[in-house]
């Protein structure tokens, strides 16, 4: 319960709610007055809905500007809205959405700001200067890891330009279906990581020699076309970028290595040519997804993530959005936000394509909401999923692309992913991300080593008690120490500051860093 | 082609065949006189089988004492027997399958055979002596893979008789649709991976706090009744084997490692307490599996292994072999050799389990032989399948565990697991298994740091190329300088040497190890 010292505090999302959110630790009790004259008629618990106007029964409950539900009674001003007293609109089925889009106008552009990248021969630019060692199969993960301790102990401090080396491990490649419909989905997210702006076009991959995947399948066109140009130009003949360890050259597990390192070299090289130069905004392409969520999600880091969501967009830059479960119970507001009736329908189809593989396993989707949920004050579905949009703020929804896919238009894009957080961090590493920006209420100590991730706290004492693992606050929001807008742009100039190795993310500093894993809906054999 | 001064050889596998396999280099030319006399009537490749007796038109072709397949014209002594002379018997549907089994009769038991293991309170036997630390959660593993250096730096010295410090790093306990009914899976695998004999019931849990699966249901049952004993006999108060990241007793990411640092030693004191003893052949629970086949891994490797099957079995021992996809085709001759009627069904209901799981992700199992089988001479997927079973050996099959179960029965087991090296072994390992044989002809770097991986090579161009890879040459059947009943009884005493830590593999040296990889049948959400 709030105590004499402490203020009350409540959130209003959007000038056309009518209830707000209480965000005192201990709720807030009877009598209590809001900033706006509101005096509570009961004791309201932390994350729930207050009335702050006179609801008639049958009226529209509002939030994030979104109707919620319907009022069931009269609810005065000043009443806790629970569950009780809402009917809940059902969320819709994907028959009945309209695909018809309504999507808000163009924003003013947003110049003038820049960031030091790495520009890239296909016209990325990378936010980080990596090694990438791709691999075609499993069998070669303990040789990476092995092989990574050694490229950063003897090779890297030889090459100071180049930030990192980092081995693509993952569980696919052999043992695996590869020739059922679903597995292009991990095949051409394999594809698309070798292609990310951070690995410079540099990518080597080291394949086995039987898997089933072919490593010549894992080169970036470009890479191979830039070999071509090069040869063609009479330059020296470059070094194949595939090295497999079941060739006959190699005698032993010495001579194995001794040709990675070779390899290696050739690509840090390359590598440490390449100099940060200053870019605009318009070259992000930021990955948005939260892990960990809790009650302020949706009220405190998620809006900031919105509002920066469209800065970002303003200044020509591009930024997605992904977490399929995450977003399809508010899937109709979405579809109302594509920018033409083929976005939505592609909106349409990634959903539609997701409530099959779960009903295949049996899955019930609209068991969604937990008891934590509704304890923690969110009503039902639709205002859980409204909580996670919200960090795509409010632009026009320009491409969808499904998992794996990489980006092919600047502005707002769907990036469909499980919301796994590290599939989803693999899938927008696929689809380009330069960086990601990841939103965590109870915790996480998530990191990737292929894009820096701005880990976003949604309350104060998780950011006070992981001081050192969060690298932005927005509790501050719940607190009213700062507004939605100045969380927002703080987080837009620290995207700028990050992506110009100008200052350090805390999972790069500690060196926190999860594999990648890969979706893969087909069976494994 | 077999030069002048290289001998001509040729396998028969059983003295039931009436064929034999071709096993120079180069094949053999027409005219080559084999040991038995018969004059070769063709050029016949590598791998490829030849007629040692004249079969007429419609008699059965054996191999493996098997039919496997009639003669579809007269084929005389010395004739290539290629595909196109073959009829090859369909394999059986499972609905046709007689679950009325045969079993051979027991063999003689082998006595006085011991090695030096770890006796564990729950009566199994370790052969290493391993720190686990379990994870319930992938959002964990940077941090464990952090602490697990740290600990290994700065802890493992002070501890001489514990042998490594593992982290159970996976992809599951979040993301994931954790009440499908296909869950059951990846869940009880690492419930029962805890239990490993390695681990010595001192299995400590790293976990997050918001995660889907609750850390509580990792912790072997054994190790929670031993606590309360001894909370009960009035020792101190053991600390709880389970620590959240998220806990609030940690301040920053320093408190958290140093609390996972202080739980580890606590195990670390009592399995640096564990001393080897002398325990008969019998604690052998030995996991079998292949990759990276080639020809002669039906003909050498897997005969091998089978032998020694044999002998850990009638030491009263536990072998376990795995597969479904591998063994799928010959699985009427494992129902006829299953103990008794019960355990003919259990085989034939994993068979169903797994068409039915290929089914939907719109796999056809029977696309199985590949022209790369064909060229290297396996005529179909039933003579695929015999070389993969093979190394089973003969005994009864006296029970079958499905995928994350642990085995319980001593003798000949199948554990049903997919393929896949990593999923194979991962089960393997959650079935209870204490040391692995692997066959490899194209070679692959596998290796697990929770059990020893004896590696069988199947051939001795790859034994000599990677020597400091393969423990254990089974190609020297093929060039006739040793008998499989040799390396039968060689990789048996290895197993023993492995098992007492007085040898140790190739994949330890080099400290070549992969993850785990759970079998995940279920959605990803
Ligand atoms: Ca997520
Ligand atoms: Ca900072
Ligand atoms: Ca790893
Ligand atoms: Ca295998
Ligand atoms: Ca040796």
């Amino acid at each position: 319960m709030n105590t004499a010292n402490e203020l009350p505090i409540s959130i209003k999302m959007q000038a056309a709610d009518n209830v707000a959110i209480v965000a005192n630790a201990g709720g807030l009790k009877t009598g209590t007055v809001l900033d706006d004259g509101t005096r509570l008629l009961d004791d309201v618990p932390l994350g729930h809905k207050v009335a702050l106007v006179d609801i008639a029964a049958g009226g529209p409950v509002m939030r994030y500007a979104e109707v919620i539900g319907y009022a069931l009674e009269d609810i005065p001003r000043g009443r806790w809205i629970n569950e009780d007293r809402v009917r809940m609109p059902a969320a819709r089925a994907l028959s009945e959405l309209s695909t018809d889009p309504r999507p808000a106008p163009e924003m003013p552009p947003l110049e003038g700001y820049t960031f030091e990248g790495y520009r890239n021969a296909d016209g990325t630019v990378g936010t980080k200067n990596v090694l990438a060692l791709s691999t075609s199969v499993q069998c070669v993960a303990g040789v990476t890891d092995h092989v990574v301790r050694r490229i950063k102990a003897e090779l890297l401090p030889r090459y100071p330009n180049v930030d990192d080396v980092v081995a693509l491990n993952h569980t696919y490649g052999c043992g695996v279906a590869i020739n059922a419909p679903a597995a292009i989905v991990p095949i051409r997210t394999l594809q698309n990581i070798a292609r990310n702006p951070n690995f410079g076009g540099e990518v080597m991959v080291i394949g086995l020699g039987c898997e089933k995947l072919l490593p010549t399948r894992l080169i970036p066109e470009e890479q191979v076309l830039r070999l071509g140009e090069n040869v063609a130009a009479g330059a020296e003949v470059p070094p194949s970028p595939i090295l497999s360890l079941q060739d006959e050259a190699f005698t032993g597990f010495g001579q194995m290595i001794d040709g990675i390192l070779k390899l290696a070299e050739y690509h840090l090289e390359k590598l440490n040519r390449r100099r940060r130069e200053t870019c605009p905004a318009s070259e992000l392409v930021i990955g948005m997804q939260c892990g960990g969520s809790d009650a302020f999600s949706g009220v405190t880091a998620n809006p900031a993530l919105g509002f920066a969501a469209d800065l970002i967009v303003r200044a020509g830059g591009t930024v997605m959005f992904s977490e399929v479960t995450e977003v399809r119970d508010a899937i109709h507001l979405l579809t109302a936000r594509a920018r033409d009736s083929d976005v939505a329908w592609a909106l349409v189809e990634q959903m539609d394509w997701y409530d099959n593989y779960l009903s295949q396993g049996q899955v019930d989707r609209s068991a969604n909401t937990s008891p934590g949920n509704k304890k923690g004050g969110l009503s039902n579905i639709v205002e859980k999923a409204l909580g996670s949009i919200v960090k795509s703020g409010s632009s026009p929804i320009v491409d969808v692309v499904g998992p794996g896919e990489r980006i092919r238009k600047r502005g707002l894009n769907f990036a469909a992913t499980p919301a796994s957080d590290f599939i989803c961090g693999t899938l927008q590493l696929a689809a380009g991300m330069n960086l990601q920006v990841f939103t965590t209420g109870r915790g996480t100590p998530y990191g990737l080593s292929m894009a820096p991730v701005i880990k976003v706290s949604t309350n104060k004492t998780l950011s006070q008690r992981w001081h050192d693992l969060i690298d932005l606050d927005a509790g501050r929001i719940a607190t009213g120490e700062a507004t939605i807008e100045d969380v927002g742009w703080e987080l837009f100039r620290l995207i700028l500051e990050v992506a110009s190795g100008r200052e350090q993310v805390a999972a790069d500093r500690l060196g926190l860093h999860n594999d990648l894993v890969l979706f893969n809906p087909a069976p494994v054999t």
